[in-house]
């Protein structure tokens, strides 16, 4: 006993605290999957980049700004008033029928015919994605990922003690002759290649889409070797000319996990997600959601329901879509006429995210405290590997800020990269040589000077 | 490939489905893990309870009717008006920094002395459940848990690969010499003891409260053997006089992690629930966060945090506490009414549940199906067991249903018990002799005459 208080006081936020000791105390307790487990880069760097003078283009937050907020109001309050002591209540671990039936309207748009029986509501797409690493994951067993990756993804992963092997990509996604080789690889090694994760559209971090003609090839790639595909599609229908593409669950429904979102099409905040999995899968993963959280939280799966029952969700999507497009434009315009000769970036068209290789000699993790120092903020390329690589390479995000915040972030990252390559010169290392990067389609002139943004 | 559908139609309710395959192609992928999952006894429950005819003294559904919707649906309404671009947004996976805080006022009824910092909110206290069980357990690692105990968290230590040791209670919950010699028997097995799980209030499902002068003994014995205590405490404000105990997180805060929920006092399907950590414990489960969800959703905090701040929610737990005392006084006196003799049962002064002994011959698992056709549903004892024990126990829940239905469902299950009663004595069984059952207090002596209810 340390401590008996039984009438302590509440606590008030002006309590003096006393901060964590070195040493855990219940560091010999903890479970062997928890050496993984540490803070991602992109994590640490959230509490700098969110003061307002730094300029973000690390996070991924969705611009939220074309939500209907007035009728999105409305809407809920008419589902508590009139159907409160449904909405927050328990409800089923499987998610609501009626959600479920939307849910196959919404991905109908990419080519899958499913039935809502096999679509398993999950908050949020990641906890899909910890959920199906639950169900198929022992420890030491292998997934396959694009190399970079989805740093959730990742984190995931290695909860579970699953070993990552990253795939290449180049400019049309994963790399087909890549996969095979790295499947040949693995089961020569006796290695247990459970899942393929992978992103084919609008990767995140590396902005490139899988091309059309390489997603059969990929998935029989995948069927010959006994690997299931988890396809995690969150940015599908953020195509910059509304263009999508057949999902890879519509090619294969029976080896794709497909993993679902409306973080990017509706409401982050919400945490409404989706599995459509084949049916042994989906029986399994209304079971771990059990264990995970009883249920997904009834009343958010209401909201949802009703806006896309009320709402013109694909007039809204496309408002989204016009609105990255926008940003996207700014901010490869800025690379375009900011960043140092050497440096070359991807072209997404959808999505969040460029891709940006910097030239060889800047360590982009380490450059990060100084770009913070600098107010603008990036993913380090590090972050998205299990294997260290990454370092040469940047994740910039257009999601969220405003175009001339972009243009501004640019011209003081291309302040930055310029400062590195010129202590790199002097110190008569090689920066500013090399061209390289996956998935690295044009590289730039010279910088233009830097105006100053309002 | 199975199947290409680029232009699949959207799918409907009245499209047929085809049942999974009795063999599912995935088997041979599944972890190890996956083999405990299995559909709990309740949940297979839930679809034949939740047909109106039937009275369901099965499940755990908190009475939501005391809640002033009319005001929520209003508040809801002006945090999306308001505040929708934040509240609609992914958030810290520690927690809104006020909800924490609030959180913190909370757990002072039960003499807490917290800082915000070391709570973590989770969906649901589900999710902490899982997540703590993710830190600490490695496969094989021991969970002790009283006997019987929540069928949800032996679902999620099972779900980790733990071994779980249940403890006996009496009618004063854990006793402490049973825990002292099943921690040295484990010691002297070579078992890795990680937690104990304890639910010392009102516990689901027997009913029953650990005595405060066991308190700091049970404590003693956990530090004397290296083992974490975990305190779900999910009903402790819903004493039936008002009353709350010490909670053990306020006698030994360095050594119990505390698990607390808004499903009980509030509204369960918001699933906002939370835990009180250690320090070291409680960044790793900001990690595990990450990995499992992101964050927890965003605007449900908002809706607790704005509950929390604008409503006077202790006289709303006051009306709560008044309705699950009417309902419980109607149970025992059902049980008292119409329960045949040899049967004895708990006394709750809390919570949702009766505990139920039934006479030696009785199986009450395979009663259950007779039990539905009688139209009365229960839990049997079994499900809250990971031993096989309990199956001359059931859980009565009274938080629910109406006190005339509690009144007719304890009527019908004491026929259905006459019967097999009768039919173990035609059989030339043993039935209706011995008097047994843990946390049993009270026999009754006939079973009256049956009136209809209306």
């Amino acid at each position: 006993m340390t401590e008996n208080s039984p009438a302590a006081p509440p606590c008030s936020p002006a309590q003096p605290y006393s901060a964590p000791a070195v040493l855990d105390p219940h560091r010999a307790r903890y479970a062997a999957r928890t050496a993984g487990m540490t803070a991602s880069e992109i994590r640490a760097l959230f509490s700098v980049a969110s003061r307002p003078e730094v300029v973000s283009l690390a996070g991924g937050m969705p611009n939220l700004a074309a939500l209907p907020l007035q009728s999105l109001a409305e809407q809920t309050a008419r589902i508590i008033e009139e159907d409160g002591l449904t909405a927050l209540q328990y409800a089923s671990a499987h998610g609501s029928p009626l959600l479920r039936e939307q849910i196959c309207d919404v991905t109908a748009l990419e080519g899958i015919a499913a039935h809502p029986d096999d679509v398993v509501v999950t908050v949020g797409s990641q906890m899909g994605l910890d959920l199906v690493t639950r169900l198929f994951c022992d420890p030491g067993d292998v997934v396959v990922a694009e190399g970079p990756s989805y740093v959730g993804a990742l984190g995931s992963f290695t909860a579970y003690q699953a070993r990552v092997v990253h795939v290449a990509m180049d400019g049309h996604g994963l790399v087909p002759e890549a996969l095979r080789a790295a499947l040949r690889q693995a089961a020569d090694a006796g290695q247990r290649v459970k899942l393929l994760y992978t992103i084919p559209n609008f990767h995140n971090p590396a902005g490139v889409t899988l091309a059309v003609g390489r997603r059969a090839e990929i998935l029989e790639i995948c069927r010959a070797y006994d690997v299931l595909v988890v396809e995690d599609n969150p940015y599908g229908l953020l195509g910059f000319d509304g263009q999508t593409y057949p999902a890879l669950r519509s090619l294969d429904p029976d080896n794709v996990v497909y993993l679902g979102s409306f973080s990017k099409t509706f409401a982050s905040g919400l945490r409404v997600g989706w599995v459509l999995a084949p049916p042994g899968v989906r029986e399994k993963l209304v079971l771990a959601t059990e264990s995970a959280t009883l249920c997904p939280p009834t009343l958010n799966q209401a909201i949802v329901s009703r806006y896309l029952a009320t709402h013109d969700w694909q007039s809204r999507i496309e408002s989204f879509r016009e609105n990255y497009r926008e940003r996207r434009d700014a901010m490869l315009s800025a690379l375009e006429r900011y960043l140092p000769q050497g440096c070359t970036w991807t072209t997404p068209d959808g999505g969040f995210y460029v891709w940006v290789t910097v030239p060889e000699g800047v360590d982009t993790k380490a450059m990060l405290p100084r770009a913070v120092a600098a107010q603008v903020a990036y993913a380090s390329g590090t972050g998205f590997h299990t294997d260290g690589s990454g370092g040469r390479q940047m994740r910039l995000s257009f999601c969220y800020p405003e175009p001339d915040r972009i243009r501004e972030g640019v011209r003081r990252l291309a302040g930055v990269l310029e400062a590195e390559l010129a202590a790199g010169r002097d110190a008569g290392g090689n920066a500013g040589r090399a061209l390289a990067g996956v998935g690295a389609h044009r590289a730039r002139a010279r910088c233009a000077p830097a105006p100053e943004v309002a």
